[in-house]
């Protein structure tokens, strides 16, 4: 059987066992790992693989019917096996946050890719330009000042080196991004002193926006946005034709493709509509399940593709303590789990040595979490002792999947078929 | 010069590089980046190399001062380099707490461990049995429950291997821990019927107890323990001498010292009391400042002690855009840095290219954090624009420091001399 130890420690263990903490990033071949059987180190993080799949068809099916592009946002998992599940689907390309998160799509096979960010720092630039001169990589970035605009069309000149940028545009009290979609002149300007400097299109997130008028402003601010592109197309200030504008994380992404693909200003220009939700792929059953309901509830679209997402993370941990009447103490904690988007929800219960997990009621409630450990309320009269399991699942996958160095995937027998590798 | 992608990734970068998310584990031997020079990728997360010895050398003062053993809680760093510099000034072990980080710290040399948590599972006594038996590992575990007393007793029965244990007390509505110290028959008893199971001594951990009156709860906890203790010792129910009584977290490490040491209860027995305090190492600007601005405020022993604890460890990052007066967005998030206990705290300003960098006031305040991004509050006309460069200080450092999978040591010209090699 797979050892993970056996790889970085001379041999070690005898035991399959996927374990935290061991620090060796080998990719992992090991399979059959039952974890009802306890072959695996608690806590551990899995995927169930037909979710996966189910979530990947989904948002493609959704993309295809709103006739936008999918390109996800990877740096939600940030393990290039599951930008390959999602580009198996049919996605345009995969949107990245950072350089290195760049590099290490490219270096994967992923060959088309928006850094949904700036570039900035001279070594990212030459790292970048270094990869763009040695790969075939497609590559777009956002600008949204004229230092960096300055930096970049400096130093992609003297590289000699295209780069493809898009405009990003931003609102009040946000995060990055152009503020003043009609008074763009005089970023414009600096872009176009260097004709290195390929302007694609515009950019936006509309997730920074929050309230009870979120809709109406989300939808305003798309239109801002659409009656820019209009414009900066028909005065040919792009260097592409069709043009490319892009938005949308995973709370909203209906909306930003219905405003996209029926804009009026956009009526008559050619242009490409891409849509970078990222959570999608793991989803979750905190605020990413809340947002999809309401994307459900208001999205005609969305009501008409058969199935739903379903969150396909879970985290396994033992029962540590249950030291008075209510209480159990679990081994998971923020080193293992997200928790600043709600905390984990208990959702199966397992003893092992019994037929198979036992689904849990809210009663069961992660009421507070330390570094290793979490507090679960539990029913004064609850048959739980320690060394049962709890499997847990999350809100805002993001972030629990930053904790983890290896996930399983796993099948419905609760079997671990495959490791997957995350590059945080 | 050392190239980490050229490990990973053919060759394909030939610059100097120190970069998150490569996925890149090999030890690195690299020294020598500048990151006044932007010789790294940002954000990174480095350690100022004579502040970590520094707080080395004054945790383990404190504790020779106190007559104390010190088993600084190894969870903190994961980093077993830093393990032994903890060593080297002569701590008597390392507190962890999983079993990947028992497995972890024995494998890069640690001799003595105190696994601060239950061992609970069939794969972790495994574990453990195995690491027992091949190795000289003096190690210890918490029990606190009946059912785990069992399950260990029967397995390292069934093995033939002797386990070390100590009884874990602990307070109503805290985490881990028997809830009554008068009342610990039931436990006793099943423990004993394993001779395989050697009772070593007791241990709690007080940093769970909260409020104004946590002080005065604290002394009174831990008084409760050490009759205790004092009351098996007398009643022979240990199966060592001296007896080991161990607590004590980074937040109120001098009162349990102190309780410890001047306990009227033990005064004729014979114990070793064992700290396990673990921010104190790295340090923060945040709530382990706070609580040790209270230590040295309690404790005339901390204040006779040269020096202080300092925060060691920055986080440095590219300033992405200045979209609106008054605010600038960072590219530090949830991924790099710590936020559970407060937001980073804006340190030093750097612009590439100027001599040195500039120690910022409290005008400058990191006001909200995404998962790639923080948004800064800045005056409105402070001169600031993409590409320069903020260092951050942090609160709590365990969960910073599960955030990188390489952190630098640098010295006082901002030069990285070392990486070290977390495993979390």
């Amino acid at each position: 059987m797979f050892n993970k130890h056996s790889k970085c420690n001379n041999g070690l263990h005898k035991q399959a066992t996927f374990e935290k903490g061991s620090g060796c990033l080998s990719s992992l071949a090991g399979t059959g790992w039952n974890i009802l059987a306890e072959e695996v180190s608690f806590p551990i993080a899995v995927i169930k693989e037909q979710v996966l799949l189910n979530n990947a068809r989904w948002m493609q099916d959704f993309s295809d019917r709103a006739a936008v592009k999918l390109a996800p946002h990877g740096k939600t998992s940030m393990a290039p096996e599951l930008f390959n599940v999602q580009l198996a689907q049919g996605c345009w390309g995969i949107s990245l946050a950072t350089v290195p998160q760049v590099i290490n799509a490219a270096q994967h096979g992923v060959q088309r890719i928006i850094l949904a960010n700036q570039l900035v720092g001279k070594l990212h630039m030459q790292l970048l330009a270094d990869l763009l001169s040695t790969s075939a990589l497609e590559f777009y970035c956002f600008v949204d000042s004229k230092e960096n605009a300055e930096a970049l069309g400096e130093y992609f000149t003297a590289r000699n080196i295209s780069l493809n940028i898009l405009i990003e545009v931003g609102v009040t009290q946000g995060r990055c991004g152009w503020r003043d979609p009609d008074n763009i002149t005089p970023l414009l300007e600096v872009i176009k002193q260097f004709p290195h400097l390929q302007l694609c299109g515009i950019s936006f997130y509309e997730g920074v926006i929050h309230g009870n008028e979120a809709e109406a402003e989300i939808r305003s601010f798309i239109k801002s946005i659409s009656r820019l592109v209009s414009r900066l197309y028909r005065e040919n200030l792009f260097d592409v034709d069709p043009v490319m504008i892009t938005g949308a994380g995973s709370a909203w992404y209906d909306i930003v493709a219905t405003e996209l693909m029926s804009s009026q200003a956009m009526e008559d220009i050619s242009y490409t509509a891409i849509i970078r939700p990222g959570c999608y792929l793991i989803h979750d059953t905190g605020i990413y399940q809340r947002a999809q309901d309401e994307v459900v509830q208001r999205s005609q679209l969305a009501c008409d593709i058969s199935g739903e997402l379903i969150s396909s993370l879970q985290l396994w941990a033992y029962v540590h303590s249950v030291p008075e009447a209510g209480l159990a103490v679990v081994g998971l904690g923020k080193r293992d789990v997200a928790f600043d988007a709600g905390l984990p929800t208990p959702e199966y219960f397992y003893r092992p040595g019994t037929e198979k997990p036992i689904s849990l009621d809210k009663a069961w409630q992660v009421v507070s979490i330390m570094d290793q450990h979490c507090m679960m309320k539990i029913a004064d009269n609850a048959l739980i002792r320690p060394g049962d399991i709890i499997c847990f699942s999350s809100s805002h996958p993001c972030l629990t999947m930053d904790k983890w160095r290896h996930i399983g995937l796993i099948d419905d027998n609760f079997v671990v078929n495959k490791t997957i590798e995350t590059f945080f």
